[in-house]
């Protein structure tokens, strides 16, 4: 299988994250897809090529123009306060207050387009968003040019940043990005699925009106999980997007067999949808030692995602999420590949 | 002029609060009400006493039963996760986010409740916010029973603080609690004049679609100051509250000639209002030296303030907000009570 990956993903290192009122070292850091590029290569599974700029026409598809041009410039807007450390709002707005009005200074407008404190931007958060981005629209242009398969090894991962905000270690939406590309090479219908332990909160809103994008999310249940607000079973889209939008919410402990249970309900709802063109939000945040996760998976599993996901027969784009039990994460993540290329 | 004021109000004392990216030392924090003490005993301005324990009804009149509820018991739910440091949330929900389900572990309790990661919510809280609470009880109820002014030393602060959800240093809306309780106790109409720094978004929203409560509130413009969200000129009240909400947003830089221009408009509403009672959220945070803000108000300015109020002659309800330059808040704070008294 071909992965795409690009050094720029390096140039994110947020110095610290807030987590249960304390600043502590960020969880999502560049020694992820180290580990991941290490374990590739052990395993040989394929070529590994750096991602062909796109620019930024294919991030505003998704995105809102103004929010993609705020993270293009908030360092420095950032620094230009004198600030020398890692952007991170204080104040997010909050239900029933205005959001027709963004404000015209720095501190106001991260505050407008973040969604957490949890998430810093630093020095090289652009440069890395937009290298991540452009890792997942090569492997989109790969598959959509004939590929039965690609592998995205992007950071920052993606799926919790929406149309305008931010958040959840996600500046851009990887996977959406590349989704949207695939509609506009070709693709008529898109399958979305997201098997990160979190809810793929920001790749639903971007297509939850939507019936040509129809998405798919296992994920820890939002009453007891990040991001708390977004990710219930009764959400199933609006408009035409009605019925195409699928969460799967499961309980802390959730294990193997009931999370394979709803991977396989998942899997018939995608059959039933008959995509031209599978995208995979692949998180590793399921396993049972990753450190801000409750579900149990062990790495031996992995192997079975693949191998489920190839059944479907449908080209598919991997795209890499979450998951921060760093010295399991490579042997995990390519796992599934080499259950996706083995079956 | 009778003082209210309880010792309890000392032990909300948060050790850092997220500011700029940074944990920084409490800007709000005992020695403020400490120097305000200080001050009013060294001009000998009146008796200070204790306030009433008035319970948890007069709270929930304005704030959701929920939210009073969770402020309770958010400190034994936080630390029944082993955690001994103060509770400050990560992430707050986002627009387009649903808040129909209210989470049920504390990290998306509080995710729903809080509206910043600047306000520590600490093991004494709770009892200094009730505290806060009853002193601006106290002085209302005194003021309903005949006093033409009271003054209620009261912190935390109050309105930041929302319906249902807290920030900004502020849990329970002390000005809001006060000024519903005078209506409960008889006064037909109330006027609530905020001149903090800050706009009173949280006293905007209690009182946006109701005629019987005006609020005034002289701000920085919220295009560039917190809280960002709320304070604009065109939030003129809805419903039955249409042209009861006045916003006086000020750009930073303003100095007495144009915020008392200002002041001089919002007094000439209340009057066109014939209120039976002043309720005055009193934040010295417009001082020029304030740390965190950018008016600048000097010392000798403040009794003008308090003339002017005084000129209203309607019974009045002094209620301390914000203001952090905590050497010269004691005599900030007294010479508009000074002025008041002296006018
Ligand atoms: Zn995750
Ligand atoms: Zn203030």
């Amino acid at each position: 299988m071909l992965t795409v990956y690009s050094e720029d993903c390096r140039l994110h290192h947020g110095r610290a994250e807030l987590n249960e009122g304390q600043l502590v070292p960020c969880f999502e850091n560049p020694s992820r897809t180290d580990i991941v590029l290490d374990r590739l290569k052990a395993v040989d599974l394929g070529e590994i090529v750096a991602p062909r700029d796109f620019g930024v026409v294919p991030l505003k598809r998704v995105h809102d123009a103004g929010f993609v041009d705020f993270l293009a410039e908030c360092w420095d807007l950032w620094t230009a306060q004198g600030r020398d450390w890692d952007a991170i709002p204080f104040t997010f707005g909050k239900r029933g207050m205005r959001d027709d009005r963004i404000p015209k200074d720095i501190d106001g407008r991260i505050a407008y387009y973040a969604m957490d404190a949890g998430t810093p931007l630093t020095a090289g958060t652009w440069k890395a968003a937009t290298a991540s981005a452009n890792c997942a629209l090569t492997a989109a242009e790969q598959v959509a040019g004939g590929l039965k398969s690609a592998f995205a090894a992007c950071r920052p991962p993606g799926h919790h940043a929406s149309i305008d905000y931010y958040g959840g270690y996600c500046f851009l939406n990887n996977a959406a990005i590349a989704a949207q590309a695939l509609r506009d090479n070709g693709a008529q219908r898109v399958s979305l699925l997201d098997v990160d332990y979190h809810h793929g909160n920001g790749t639903q809103s971007i297509f939850y009106d939507r019936a040509d994008v129809q998405f798919l999310s296992l994920h820890a249940d939002p009453e007891v999980e990040y991001p708390y607000f977004l990710g219930h079973a009764d959400e199933t889209g609006s408009g035409a997007g009605e019925g195409f939008n699928h969460n799967f919410p499961l309980p802390w402990g959730t294990d193997w067999e009931r999370w394979s249970a709803a991977l396989e309900d998942a899997c018939r709802r995608i059959q039933g949808y008959r995509p031209d063109v599978l995208v995979v939000s692949l998180g590793l945040d399921t396993f049972e030692q990753d450190p801000i996760s409750k579900f149990t998976l062990s790495s031996d599993r992995y192997p079975l995602v693949g191998a489920r996901l190839a059944a479907l027969k449908v080209p598919t784009v991997f795209v890499l999420e979450g998951g921060y039990a760093v010295d399991d994460l490579g042997v995990n993540a390519v796992n599934v590949l080499t259950g996706f290329e083995d079956a």
